[in-house]
């Protein structure tokens, strides 16, 4: 069974693989600090280099930023695009590193092997999982396995500026059956899983006024309007006593969870104990009657994310302040239409006001739920796949945040995704200290392989 | 009659009375800033000469920031404190002065003659009007009147640190039968006008703690407890809807106004539009059954001066904070206790908190209201010599701020203080092109011949 060769390969090749994996962690490509503008350049051409070596047609593709890595090879009747980021997060304090963050190499924990540098998880490690199988691939069957488009963006820790112009200039090019994205992490970083589902995000910045400059409370307090009172006011009753959302029309447009992904979720580990108690909290504060897997995945939310009004530095000083400003987030789910959300929650902050305060809205951006269409076969083989790697059931799993790469897909290509990834919670991420455990490394190698011989 | 002298004498060296108060505004003693130290202590210098030159025993007393002035004179029964501060604001934007702050002038304006320097109104220009009484009175009587004690601080605008320990130190020195303190002003900018209560302060500072770190909303928004959600719905329910204060007791030891107190107030005119006009609002905002003096002289109020969480700088984050910040402030009256209501507070805070989440509090000081003992006939004396100079009837009025140095005479000294002022609201205290009315100076003067010709 050629399958088992190319698995075979992966194996015996693996310390080869790890050599072309630390060649690009060596490159500081650290997107958002012009300092390494040619290192980004330079993680691009190496990657150009190496897949041009495997056989795809491939460039640096310019962009006012970091430039586009875009690869294209083999033939099939399934176009596949696979999607990762060669750019790192910057690695300050870098005094909190046991080692120089480009200087990768396996270490041995407790838990096993890691590999330790800097995109060693995010997302280098998890790109060269996918070419890594096409080599082995390739050096099996003799030609890449199927039609693949291979992008990389040299700019995700650093916001994206150029993806949506990019997507829209090249979408002949990009648009593809399916978008294989591997930027993601295991359940509970032990179960295989796939990301099905996506919060969308609706991002308000709030700021009320009233007199027309900061007043003194001894000789306007309990008389003239506080917009830090009229702001508190208004945002305590964003929230029923019930954890709900209280905006009208706020769950119009929410679904409830298919039946059989509730079961499933209601089967899957979760320990959210463990999950709040890492960050210092013991018990869910979200809607009473939801479990915390579903609050974090499938259910809208508001949050405060910042406020500030007032005097607010050292000591005491009786102002009343001339504005107060707030910034407010939805995360959305299902159908929920992040302009329909933002008028509701501006008619409500208006209605709040009284009389002599005013109010001035900015919009910080919204963005609907992605939600993949799983009754594609495709996400049903992947599954299989990974649950025959893994040797544990692979799950469909919802994601909290927005990964802005899957909704541009959908909504400029009209192009659904599968999120797959083998990262881990301690993978320390935009953190020091990042490692990628050398067992993602192999065995997410060993997933794609096995994911593509059944799609292809 | 000798009174007649004395005002007739006050009238004729009304330019020399403006000289040596142009000599004393010329001295830049900032008390804030550390540059203007020297100039602090010529300030002070220039007062002990001329209180020496006037028949006072003075000297500049050392403190560990600027020196009090304290000056001892005359004879009688009735022992009176007369209160000022030769310290003044800094000048900052000195560009938005038409003239330089300290090289004062005599301008004419539409509504009259005004004495133009930074100090004019606050408080150099007041503090002479009483210091050139007792000199006309002298010429007069060839005797100081009565048995006076002048004391007079320098780091009044900056938070007088050194006072209460002056006050315990010299207790004995600076106890009198009665104080009087100019530092206030005409009630409409035109009513002879005594400060009979002034409402106390309590100042709290509190921080609401969730998780030990900050998440990302992505990841925990829904589940995890945000304290910025949580301050805000605290601080929402510190008031009713009809804008009393919710905390249980807060009214307990508040005190309707005496009857006759409060047909007098009907009787004052007060242009509340024109005084919330002046800061761009239109509408008392607070209690709803109260009128708008009522509000500012004799009720309490909570206020939030200052609040702070999260992300407030420049575009989004999906952050959900460790932590939240708030400064809250009440204004105290009749016999309100300050701990109490800090306690009441602290309660109502932490009785407030959900699961995961704690609570700091920091106490930025309290001080209960200073209500005057009006039943001293000496109160009543002054009432009518104000009256009788101005030509209209003399107030008692409320004052909404805190004047700290009429508590301290209160509860260090056991002293009642009779504030007494001439200031005007568009003075421009603490701001630039700060003036005082060369009306204001001049009958300010003969107002405390009269109300010295009666108390001694």
């Amino acid at each position: 069974m050629t399958l088992d060769a190319v698995l075979s390969r992966i194996d015996a090749t693996l310390p080869e693989a790890l050599e072309r994996l630390f060649a690009l962690l060596r490159i500081p490509s650290i997107s958002t600090d012009p300092a390494y503008k040619a290192d980004c350049a330079r993680a691009a051409d190496w990657l150009v280099d190496d897949l041009t070596e495997l056989g795809f047609t491939a460039s640096a593709r310019p962009t006012p930023g970091h430039p586009m890595v875009l690869a294209q090879g083999g033939t099939g009747d399934r176009h596949l695009l696979f999607y990762g980021h060669y750019d790192v997060q910057p690695v300050d304090p870098v005094d909190l590193w046991s080692r120089d963050p480009f200087d990768p190499a396996i270490e041995e924990t407790p838990a096993g092997k890691v590999i330790r540098a800097r995109g060693a998880a995010d997302d280098k490690g998890q790109l060269m999982t996918f070419i890594e199988a096409c080599r082995a691939w390739k050096a099996v069957h003799g030609r890449l396995p199927g039609r693949l488009t291979i992008f990389l963006e040299g700019e995700e820790e650093s916001a994206s500026p150029s993806l949506v112009p990019f997507l829209r200039q090249n979408a002949s090019e990009l648009t593809a059956d399916l978008a294989l994205i591997c930027d993601t992490g295991m359940h509970e970083s032990r179960y295989p899983a796939i990301e099905m589902m996506l919060r969308g995000l609706l991002a308000e910045e709030v700021t009320i006024r009233a007199a027309d400059r900061d007043l003194h409370s001894g000789s306007y307090g309990g008389l003239a309007a506080n917009p830090i009172r009229v702001m508190t006011r208004i945002l305590a009753g964003l929230h029923d006593d019930a954890g709900r959302v209280s905006l009208p029309g706020f769950y119009d447009d929410v679904d409830e969870l298919p039946d059989a992904v509730r079961a499933q979720w209601q089967k899957l580990p979760f320990d959210h104990a463990r999950f709040l108690g890492d960050v210092g909290l013991s018990a869910p504060a979200g809607e009473r009657d939801r479990t915390p897997l579903e609050m974090v995945w499938s259910r809208p939310t508001c949050e405060i994310n910042g406020i500030t009004g007032g005097y607010t530095g050292a000591g005491f000083k009786t102002v009343l302040p001339a504005e107060a400003r707030a910034k407010v987030s939805f995360r959305l789910v299902s159908r929920q239409d992040p302009e329909k959300i933002r008028a509701a929650f501006r008619a409500y902050v208006t209605a709040g006001l009284p009389v002599d305060c005013t109010v001035e809205f900015a919009d910080h951006g919204g963005s609907p739920a992605s939600i993949m269409d799983i009754s594609d076969p495709a996400f049903e083989d992947a599954r299989a796949a990974l649950s025959e790697e893994w040797g544990l059931p692979a799950a469909y799993i919802g994601g909290g945040g927005s990964i802005p790469v899957a909704g541009y897909f959908k909504t400029v290509l009209g192009m659904d995704a599968m999120l797959i990834g083998f990262g881990r919670d301690d993978d320390n991420i935009h953190s020091p200290n990042e490692k990628y455990d050398l067992e993602s490394f192999h065995k997410g190698i060993r997933s794609w392989a096995r994911i593509l011989a059944r799609l292809v």
